[in-house]
């Protein structure tokens, strides 16, 4: 399978929220990244997220195995800090290898819950 | 019509909920690829399933009539196998013919429907 | 302003609700085309629907004004003829000006609402 | 960092709801612009407001600083004027650096919540 995409991804919208009516992990609020590298070699990621008013975390790192898809939760990420919540973020990834990038909420705060999605940005 | 899109597109989430509110056809809970061949050729797919920790499905095939639009739901693939419940893959699609796709899940596991849907990315 | 965007766009997702909760048209359920002319001159468009298994509907008109916007809904379009509600199709919109394009519905089936969005593919 | 994106966008959909299930201000219905600018240089932005029956409002100002992303409402702006409500508006922003703007929407008119995003479309 030949590498497709781009080497660097960017999502503007990210907001974790504080909230959710469940407890049950695929119904917790949570921001994503489903990320697929549908190449032959690893890609290794990092990851960095911008904030309203103070300097961006750096950096982030994981890798998404050759012929692997890894929904990334932003919710999970705890090293080099986790991201507060009910707080407005971007993030930027890049990627060693060709990768595709959507972007993904599940937002349950509300009785019922709201999902958005897109393909986020092919910056490179 | 000419033919419009791209021949190879990237769909990075896919999650298919085993639950539904509904067991009404229209409001199951569904993954799609709705599937635009606008052209004078008929279109034929192959498409690829990715998961996060095994070798990807290959190859669903499918052929999409000259001006036709096909709204495929994953949850009906069925040939080399079922795409598993609850668990999170990616897809490629490869056409014969330019096409264009966008993605769209209709969730209804909570008591009110969710909805997502964005254009695939095009990557050849 | 200079013109901004393309001459033509598709949306391979296209489905009008046939049930409603509410007659309030803001919360009716719609499929609609938001279309941006952001350019000095008017925008004449035609529309063609495709389906799964007919020839497509061809050719709805219209114009959008320079420097103005239309959310267009395909549940009002009746000319040549009314789209069929809880069908599945796809849409192809062709403009002699550059425009910008993105799709939008708002499901009102259930008790509460859901809503999709992702700007429409440039074809060229 | 790079400066990443484009330096024209356009969102031909804009709609903010005219009421809301809640005064929480994380709740209230707002459609925003999510805008990163992951450069070095501060990015002076101008929003052009279109509807579908009078001239443009021009021109929004606002900057977002160098590394930093900014969620902005539309509900918020207030000059030139206040956007209506419950009309149908486009916006097209420019800006003096590369910035990645993302379009998004909570709808709390209803008893629950939606949701929608997209990427805007990147003009040039």
């Amino acid at each position: 399978m030949p590498a497709v995409g781009a080497h660097v991804w960017a999502i503007p919208e990210g907001y974790i929220p504080g909230e959710s009516v469940s407890t049950d992990r695929a119904l917790v609020s949570h921001e994503a990244a489903c990320i697929l590298n549908a190449g032959d070699k690893d890609a290794d990621i990092t990851i960095t997220i911008f904030f309203a008013d103070r300097e961006p975390i750096r950096s982030y790192r994981l890798t998404v195995g050759a012929r692997r898809t890894r929904h990334l939760r932003f919710n999970d990420l705890s090293d080099p800090e986790r991201i507060p919540r009910d707080t407005s973020y971007a993030s930027l990834i890049e990627s060693t290898q060709p990768i595709v990038v959507q972007h993904t909420r599940l937002d349950s705060r509300d009785p019922s819950i709201a999902l958005l999605s897109t393909v986020a940005f092919a910056c490179a």
